[in-house]
């Protein structure tokens, strides 16, 4: 089945396009997660991994999808790729589609390697790349989107400096702009049942007016949007980045829910405040896009 | 010590500044080495551990430095990354410099913790970096470049469809002519004593009159260059990428050595074949830049 259906179907059932991110900062845990200051690479990984499971409980009653960022496991070398392994297994195992945020990007046979890596070995239904090497980069990944796997490019990035590359003027336009047609492109084969491909675009939610312009260039596409939250982006802003009935989007916020037991001193312990968290989200979100065929429950 | 005077103290030392990728897809290991056609993670990241050590032994004296490619042991799942890790250290006991080829590019604060997976769990000495994302991408790993750590930027890479995004036109030339432009300017605060930054570049050898005009660009980066060899790219080709005195550049040969048993049937084991790829591959490149000062020996 195609991801985007799937993808499509999961927000249906939860009713929000919310996606938690899993960046286990080892030094954010709670407390009672955190054994030692200073703890070994296997100390480490295991604490991230049990508080990644823990996340996992409160919210997958409530979200389609988490984001595992790879970055906060391999900090704690083999071991925490052993670690994101389980915590990507759990997750499916709780019915989420796991997106696993890697943005890889190499050459044909080194990415043949890197898909074998995340489709089998870890077997995560999606993975977030890099779109800097060109099409033959890609190659391998698009044997997996029959398989109901698929994979978000990075078009516009929400950080600061994307600036430095990203909107660089072309003859017709922005250095993104023409990433967005390339992906767009790349994308027609793999559209499912609901009108979106399973090649999808991350487009930072900290640039609404980028987004509106992305969402026309790139109709077909489902969009992965970081930043909101702890980044600054609002809710409102990201109304844009959604197709065709509120579709086509998926919205990430990390540490806004994760380590929400930092600013909300609530009832109950720091899984309480990540579920208050969850469901202010899903409400944010719900208010921005009212009309949503997912929002109707 | 400035990981560029590292680099080409070892190249005096080599006497070349060849460079051996270590890319070891499992299906094309020496037979003796391949116990299974359809191995576990852990009996094919065992296999593809003992195969790199052993290339390791044969090519230490001959060359300043390896290029292990991440990918081909994240294949291997958290088993691969263990072997990653064991491979890095034993390349580092037996006196080379290792460039982890892992082409990571994140935000701020997910770049931080793969500086720490790269620099302090895996423990190596330079690694590959995609630009994609801009200069706050790169932020964490300026921390490690003053103590005598370094990184290579993919401007220009060894791949067809590197002309998608890389080549386009901007106002003033193209995309990866600007982005040499932020290398250049990136690495100015980084040079160490014999001239060159510990900040580089991957310019694909695929592509010599670009590499030239790189070359004028960036002229106090060192260049990491991909494609000599099994991509096609020649080392007459290549002389143009060299700086100051024949300097500034590190040229990256793997499957043409690590696999060269499959088209040297000559006297001996597969070792054997491998010592005499990394020989010729010497001689070439000495050819190439007679007039290079490591190449006065």
């Amino acid at each position: 089945m195609n991801l985007a259906d799937r993808l499509m179907d999961a927000i249906d059932r939860k009713g929000t396009p919310a996606l938690v991110g899993l960046d286990p900062r080892y030094e954010s845990l709670p407390a009672e997660l955190r054994p030692d200051d200073h703890p070994s690479n296997a100390v480490a990984a295991k604490a991230i991994g049990i508080f990644c499971r823990r996340i996992i409980d409160v919210v997958a009653p409530l979200v389609p999808a988490v984001k595992p960022n790879i970055a906060f496991f391999e900090a704690f070398g083999w071991e925490g790729c052993r670690a994101f392994t389980e915590v990507a297994s759990y997750a499916k195992e709780q019915g989420l589609i796991v997106v696993a945020d890697v943005k890889r990007g190499d050459i044909g046979s080194t990415a043949a390697a890197y898909a074998k890596s995340l489709f089998q070995a870890m077997d995560v239904d999606a993975v977030t790349l890099s779109p800097w090497l060109g099409s033959d980069s890609l190659a391998p990944f698009f044997e997996y989107a029959g398989e109901g796997r698929g994979f978000f490019l990075l078009v516009k990035t929400s950080n600061p400096s994307s600036a430095d590359i990203q909107d660089r003027e072309l003859a017709g336009g922005t250095v993104f702009g023409h990433v967005a047609g390339l992906v767009n492109d790349w994308g027609a084969d793999h559209v499912g049942d609901r009108g979106f491909s399973s090649v999808g675009a991350v487009v930072g939610a900290t640039f609404p007016e980028q987004a509106a312009m992305l969402r026309r260039a790139m109709p077909k596409t489902p969009f992965l949007l970081p930043g909101y939250g702890a980044q600054g982006g609002k809710a409102d802003s990201l109304r844009n980045a959604f197709g065709e009935g509120g579709y086509g989007a998926i919205v990430n916020s990390s540490r806004g829910i994760i380590f929400a037991y930092q600013k909300d001193q609530g009832e109950g312990g720091w899984e309480d405040a990540v579920h208050r968290a969850t469901l202010a989200m899903r409400a944010d979100l719900a208010g921005a896009v009212p009309d949503a065929g997912w929002n109707q429950g």
